[in-house]
Formats: C-alpha cells, structure tokens, sequence
C-alpha cells in the first residue's frame, strides 16, 4: 500500500541528532512534504539546518525554545502564517536533555532542568500548537488516524520504562532523565485520552541507543539505522497505537 | 508468624490526612516503634498531632518541608539527636499535593509545583536520611529485607500507573498529578535498584481513593480501611516486593 503524504511536519530539536536526521529524512523521501519546519532554540548557530535550508525551499527554519512560553507562541505565528490556512499534520517533540552523565543522584536542580525541557516542553508545545492539528483533521475528515492526518510524535527512552530499570540501572542510572521520561510517557498516554475524539494520534517512541552527542560513539545504532526505523514505523501508525510505546522498529516497550 | 518489632519510623504529611492516621496505627500497635517522627511543613498548626503527641512520648513531631533542602536537613538532624546513634527503620514519603481539580491541561507552574513536592521531596528527603537507614541495616545484618530492617515507602497513586490511564483519564485527568507520580513509581524502582546492596526495601503503595481533603467525601474508602489495609501490607513486605507498586489491599498495579 502506497503510503499517505504527510504535507506538513515540525520537529524540535532539529539542529543535531536525531532531529536533524528525521529533517534530512523527510526531505529525502519520494513525495517529501510541503512543509519542513526545522524548530531549534539557536537557529543562528545551526550551521548543518541553514546549509540544507538553502537548497530546500520547503524547509523553514524556526526558533523555537520548548522551555519558554514566549519562544513557542512566536513559533506558533511563524509555522500558522507559513502554512496559510492549512493544517499541521505532525509535531515531532524530539528536543531533549541529558544532564548528568555521572552516576550521583541527582539534585533538585537537575531535577527541574530536565522535567523543563524533557516533560513539560513536550506539553506546552503540543497545546500551542493543537489548533494547527485539529486544523489538518478537518482537512481530511473521513480518513482514519494516522501520521498523515495528524499525530504528535514524543521521543522518549527505554530508560523511562519502569519494568526494564533493571536491566540497565546499574549503567545508567540517570534518576532525573528517567523521571522525565516516564512521565513523557504518561502525558503521551494522557494526550492519546484527550485527542482521540479529535482524532490525532499520540504516540511516545524510544529510538534507540543512537550515536548522538546524546548517546556517545560506543551507541550501537547509527543516526541512519535509526531514522530509517522511525520513518517506517511512521508509516505504519495507526489508532491501535496510539497512546503506546514503540522502539524505532515498531516493537512495543513495556510501561 | 508473629510480626518483628518496628524500632522507629519517620512518616512526612502527618498533620492530616493518611500520613497522620498512618502515625496513629503505628501508635495502637501492640508493639508500638519506640520513635515515631511525624513531621510536616507547619508543627504549629498541626493540633490534632500535638495532641497525639502529649498523650504518647514515644511520638516527636518535626518540622519537615519536603521542598527545602535546608528544613529536611534540620529534621535529619533533629531525629538524629533524638534516636542517640540507633538507626532508624522506615521512611514513608507520604507528603504530596494535588493541585489542579480543575480539568484544564496543567501550566509549567502547576507541573513544576507539583513535580517537586510529589517527586523531587521523597529523592531529596530519602537522600538525607539514608545513612540513618543504614545503621538500621548493621543493627540486624542477618535479617532479610523488611520494614522492620530499612524500607522506603513512597505513597503514590493508581493515577500514576500509565497502563491504567484509559480506566479514569475522563474522571481524573489531573496531567500534573499523573506525571509527578508516575516519577515517582519511577524512582521507587530505581532506589530499590541503588540500594539493594545495602539491603534497603523500596516499595511505592497507591493507598485507594480515600475519604481525606485531597481524596474528597466521595470516595470509596474511609482512611481508617486504607490505614488498616497499608499497615497489613507492612507486615508481609519482603524483598520480593522491593521495587513493587502495591495497593493498600498488597495487589500490584500495573506501571
């Protein structure tokens, strides 16, 4: 089955890493959207976006900060005016921190800077921008759910998952991204409640240990490998998803 | 099998509420803890604790703000003194709040305020008190887990179990609420990880929906069933059950 075009998408984060392979990827496919927005807090420093921007006219590129309110309403305006009356079909919250590499606990400063960008951004973004979702529902009101219609996309961790703790506590022990993972689990869960009479999907996907300044070299998955999983995975979403917790092959995780 | 003796306990939010029916139960038992720390944000205004507390010597209250650093340091140092180089033998991290009744999506305020009481306050308090519980550890080195060893005992709620969200999302939304307990399922199960070598029992209990000012006069269970009920679940919890979310009744919730 020929897949569904996605004709607009933004994802955070998007300067490096995953964010920034998930732009090239949706550039790169046979019928590539019409709208890219690339969202990072320092667009100016974006060496990488700015340099594919100039030879994709449907990447725009926006600032966006998912910790301030002020950052995500001017983005809002920017993406809306961008998009002249259509609607958004897909928010990727891929914009994430990692704080502390050492194996401390944490304390409660480094608590509240991860909950910030990792939980709470997600939440802030995807309610800014929800009228731009339930726009492109409109659009196509007899289709099912699915990525093309409009889904919001949070990329989450393995390590939020409270029954593989064990497994990998021990390495990573990471208290503070784990709480701020589990807990994007948990609004993901509560958005797929909330948006599903609007009919947008809401799913949370892992993706991978992926060699990322995030993930470090020794990561087994290369940013490819990885992206290439999450687009098929993309491809195949639909309403029995949503509100679940999917690998980039598509495997679920346990809560 | 008769039930091995409580020696001390330390039980946040015992001005009202489960925390403070928690301190009389240990109080009726028949072998009562020969220290018992009820402490809360406000000893001056909790007057059904300070009258508790002239009737029973055994029972201290301390003020303890699970959101100050410098207060949960004074309350370590205060119940240090007073257990005159003994260890002590439970935590319970019964302190939290419930913010928003309201079922508008939460602001990064609400998250923040809600995040750090419910999560952060039990990482930061057990944290403290930690070298407390060992020495309660080396006073019975042979004996396997138990309350009676050194236990941690977050009170969370079925709200915070991701896999149950659909039963009560349209009820009970309270984003804020979900997030902040979730995290703390999340790091009931990573201390159980970080101080199983220490031989430290960690588990997080959902005490019912219970007739208290958060819980409200609807609610199914009186406080005195879920007291009753939780006190039960103390006696038989063993290693086994470390890292475990466990209702008042000892039946596990799904994460």
């Amino acid at each position: 089955m020929a897949s569904k075009i996605i004709s607009s998408v933004l994802v955070t984060g998007s300067n490096r890493g995953i964010g920034f392979e998930l732009v090239k990827a949706f550039l790169e496919k046979a019928n590539p959207p019409q709208h890219i927005f690339g969202t990072c807090r320092n667009p100016t420093g974006a060496q990488e976006l700015n340099s594919l921007a100039t030879k994709h006219s449907n990447l725009h590129i926006i600032q966006l900060d998912a910790t301030n309110q002020e950052s995500i309403k001017a983005a809002y305006k920017a993406v809306h005016d961008r998009l002249k009356g259509c609607g958004l079909n897909m928010i990727i919250n891929n914009a994430g921190i990692f704080v502390g590499k050492n194996k401390e606990l944490p304390n409660e400063e480094r608590m509240i800077v991860t909950f910030k960008t990792n939980t709470i951004g997600p939440l802030i973004v995807t309610k800014e921008f929800l009228p731009l979702l339930k726009k492109a529902v409109q659009e196509s009101p007899d289709e099912k759910m699915s990525c093309s219609k409009a889904s919001v996309i949070n990329i989450s961790s393995e390590l939020g998952s409270i029954t593989n703790v064990p497994d990998m506590y021990s390495m990573f022990p990471a208290i503070d991204y784990r709480c701020s993972k589990v807990a994007l689990n948990m609004l993901t869960r509560c958005q797929s409640e909330s948006y599903k009479k609007d009919g947008i999907l809401c799913v949370v996907i892992h993706p991978g240990w992926v060699q990322t300044d995030m993930g470090g070299p020794e990561a087994p998955v290369t940013e490819q490998e990885c992206v290439t999983g999450i687009m098929g995975v993309f491809e195949k979403l639909t309403e029995k998803q949503s509100g679940s917790f999917l690998d980039w092959k598509g495997n679920t995780i346990p809560w």
